[in-house]
């Protein structure tokens, strides 16, 4: 089975990923990279993801991005923004972190040359986050082509591929299909703000996104059940 | 004047680098990225140089690149390779850090989208380096392409430019400019393997190709006569 690097933070939408790479054939190693506060719970909730879903490797890279800030991810001086519409979330907002997906891919191509795999996994989407200008199809599709420059893969005319397979899904169409592959959402973390015991802040764009698609499902987020 | 970010290891390259930045009139904010065994060393002689050469800021980030390895300057069970002849350098050495220049130059990108800034300087050579895939102006341009989808510049339609001014010079050239503009190569730092006092070994191939540059010259390289 041919292996893929897949970009895991522990939240719904790479949990989901992870799901998909292991279906379409892959063997998956897993990279969390931890940046800024959220760090512990994090880890935890990634490390949950990867055992559960079956990760041949799970690798944590931590990078200080909080030496740059920019962001109320990165910087705990900037407030995450809590209870807004949807119309509000349309907008570039302060809980996006500056080159972030950048970042995180770049990590991952180095990952994937150690190991020797060609296949790159990441949770985007462009439907829920049409404010992150690293979300969109065509920054994707920009990445893939300097990965090809970017080490010995491309060099040896192999190329990389970024496989980004939520981008075009609503938030309810990958819970659905996570769903159907067993995931369970319960063991992920997707808020911005938990509390100092790693509950969601229930509140917050992420948990609010989660939530809403959960109801039109008619479940609940497995994730608040989960106590502490 | 503008600002602009610039890639600064402590190296004898990119401290060219930001001597040229300067001259081209930018306001230049120094980011240096540790990662690996060399860390302090790579600190100090960072420090010295921003301070020497005056960068309006400067900021350090670290990424534990050690956690994927795959490099002898990230892995210390590869041992740096030392007396190699100019030929044996032209292949994809074990020096290699795996997407090294990706991640730094998303890691300057998301500097560069903080401070406001679009022009991002870096050391890279193709001359003496040619066996590293990141270092060829293939690579560079299609980081800069990358680019203007991946931050709030780039949908802005502000871009971002990718400047590798040292991209097609010998070392020999690159000291002369460095000469010229004023840059003291006593303090900088360039060898994979120091002592365990900073010293540079005078024997890996950083230090070879500084040593045969300065010569050419008629020179002796500065960092030698520098007592740790």
């Amino acid at each position: 089975m041919p292996k893929c690097v897949v970009l895991l933070s522990g939240g719904l939408d790479s949990a989901t990923v992870l799901a998909i790479a292991k279906e379409l054939g892959f063997e998956p190693y897993a990279l969390t990279v931890t940046y800024g506060q959220r760090h512990q719970v994090e880890i935890e909730a990634a490390e949950r993801v990867a055992n559960a879903i079956g990760a041949v490797e799970h690798r944590y890279i931590s990078v200080d991005l909080e030496a740059i800030g920019g962001s109320a991810l990165t910087d705990s001086s900037i407030d995450v923004p809590k209870d807004r519409g949807h119309d509000e979330m349309q907008d570039i907002p302060v809980t996006y972190v500056p080159a972030r997906n950048t970042v995180m891919l770049a990590l991952a191509l180095g990952y994937a040359e150690v190991i020797d795999a060609t296949d790159i996994f990441i949770g985007v989407n462009a439907v829920d986050y049409s404010g992150y200008p690293d979300c969109r199809p065509e920054y994707i599709a920009a990445f893939e082509h300097m990965a090809r420059f970017a080490t010995k893969a491309g060099v040896e005319g192999r190329g990389v591929r970024i496989h980004a397979p939520l981008i075009a899904r609503t938030k309810t169409q990958i819970i659905q299909r996570g769903l159907e592959l067993g995931v369970d959402y319960s063991l992920t973390h997707s808020c911005y703000d938990p509390g100092s015991e790693g509950q969601p802040c229930g509140r917050c764009d992420s948990c609010l996104l989660r939530q809403a698609a959960f109801k039109e499902l008619g479940m609940v987020d497995p994730a608040l059940a989960r106590t502490p």
